[in-house]
């Protein structure tokens, strides 16, 4: 398949018409403003990044690519050797703004990576060569979730009610997204269903961002809170759950965030399949099983106090705010994968998903 | 036991120490302000019903008990039967303050028939026995709560884990509460239990009232979100699941706070008891399963706007937001009434109950 500029386009990263800027749709003000930036300097990616105005490991890594590129753009120099020199130090300076986003420093190596290995040549033609990396970048994910939907496409009817938690949708990838790909590639294509999206607290990503993509794309979607899912799957309305995925183990125990254990025992209660979907990068086979991850915990005002007015418990009373969960392998039906669809049992299947290709 | 009038004063809705006034603790401003309200008027009272500074079907009949008898108090007649018209008027309305509120017309028309059986005597001798009577139906609350505890207590050993939903608390009912209450009467005898307080949302009763209740008794509580009690259970941090009940069928299905079924799934996956505490009065033989209670749907700004500066989710986003699930007996250990612990099978053992006594 070919990505056009029109899909790029319309992701949440991506590079402004003129060629010179960033342009990223901003998050921390959805759904009630939808405002686009623009980000020139090395600066304002740098806030955009650590502020959360883009949240989502491969958006955070597109548009780092696209930053770095813009960057080379802005360095006043024909020289090769200066214009290195000049996206390392800025490189640098834009890992640091979150230090543990994997994908923030993988975009930026590789546009380094670019420069390095042609460093003989001068600063217009790595400017170009820059500009392929970063489009490619972007491109390549954009094929990932195409894929990814359309292994996840096949596991649903027309008319089936979904069950989404937190926020796995174009804003934090690109194009379709992953656990939200299936939806969206089947709306492309007339495929209706009907879609309950988790708040996902405390951070309310299912409000905030899952049910506001989904509203703009004209999907049927209805919000509830986490602790109504039991009910929605007892009335029937549930056939499928689709969650994303930050770490799946060789035996097929996965992270994700905090609540979607809790759906995939409610889905097994009910007999209702269960899946994650997500990049195969996402498998980590050098980590044997879910007791290897190691939880986040956050900050308990995000639970007695962030979004209100007025604290909703004593200062006094703990707060246990752990931003992931792990989901144990035998919860799950499948694990969608831009290589395919993998079936227990996980840890025969997914050691094949690598020797395969 | 005898009830004191220091457990009465201990209660979150009590006759005032001077007797001419309800004083109840202004639920609405909970956690971040601690304000009694003297209520003298039919006006005071019908408000501070309506708008729920003042809430928990059982809180709200020992404050209808109370009001009744301080509006005769100042109802300014020496004549019998000019006190029964007057009484009468002012039940129907403070009956239609909340008109589904069962309590609060059980409690007026408790009252009323003291007055109607005693039509022969004078206002001051019938408002001596209207004393006694709100006083009467204050202290078997206690009793009840008392009971439910001590039943409760047998279930646990000091030291355990215990996982609430929802408040059901001295807040909603009189000393003790039900669901928290074992972990009341155990606190008062030296016994420790660490509990996990669901925020419960979206009205957030287990952030603004259970751990708020809790830390004032000294209880360590620990605050979490809906989402997490999956990891806190799977922790191993949990030995037992205390829940109230708003309804129980005649087989053990029961109607609790939305979410509650979902504990109870998680509890059972996790081997973990779980346990409905509350009044027999709760359970309505005629009644004969889950399926035939209706379950209250409630406004979505629930869940999109409330206590939020700005909507969490678009405008044209559908909300469901039902009041209450039904858990499913089979998911239920037991039920933890004042008459006894009841085990299943429910049916048979239910029924028992009441041919008992």
């Amino acid at each position: 398949m070919i990505v056009t500029n029109e899909d790029r386009m319309a992701c949440s990263a991506h590079l402004s018409a003129d060629g010179r800027s960033v342009e990223i749709l901003d998050q921390r003000q959805l759904p009630n403003r939808e405002v686009w930036l623009k980000l020139h300097t090395a600066e304002e990616l740098y806030e955009a990044i650590r502020s959360l105005a883009v949240r989502g490991a491969p958006a955070i890594g597109i548009c780092a690519g696209y930053g770095m590129y813009v960057l080379a753009l802005h360095e006043e120099t024909e020289d090769g050797a200066a214009l290195l020199a000049a996206l390392e130090r800025a490189g640098e300076y834009l890992i640091s703004s979150r230090p543990t986003a994997v994908n923030l420093a993988w975009a930026v190596r590789r546009m380094l990576g670019v420069v390095r290995a042609n460093a003989h040549r001068s600063a217009a033609e790595l400017r170009e060569l820059l500009r392929r990396e970063c489009v490619a970048i972007h491109d390549e994910d954009i094929e990932m979730c195409r894929k990814i939907s359309e292994y996840g496409l096949t596991l649903v009817k027309p008319g089936d009610g979904i069950l989404t938690h937190c926020n796995a949708g174009p804003l934090a990838t690109s194009k379709y997204g992953t656990a939200i790909g299936p939806i969206l590639l089947g709306k492309e294509r007339g495929i209706e269903f009907k879609v309950f999206s988790d708040e996902t607290r405390p951070l309310l990503q299912g409000a905030r961002l899952t049910s506001y993509e989904l509203q703009r794309a004209g999907v049927d979607v209805t919000l509830i809170c986490d602790n109504m899912a039991s009910l929605v799957m007892k009335n029937g309305w549930v056939q499928a759950c689709f969650v994303g995925c930050d770490r799946i183990a060789a035996n097929g125990d996965f992270a994700n965030k905090i609540g979607t254990s809790g759906v995939a025992i409610l889905a097994k209660h009910y007999g209702i399949p269960f899946y994650t979907l997500g990049p195969r990068s996402t498998i980590d086979m050098d980590c044997p099983t879910g007791a290897d991850i190691r939880i986040e915990l956050r900050d308990g005002e995000e639970i007695r106090s962030k979004w209100y007015a007025e604290p909703m418990a004593l200062p006094e009373v703990k707060c246990y705010n752990p931003a992931f969960d792990v989901t144990d392998h035998e919860l799950l039906t499948a694990i969608v994968t831009d290589r395919g669809i993998v079936y227990p049992p996980f840890d025969v299947n997914l050691k094949k998903l690598f020797e395969e290709s």
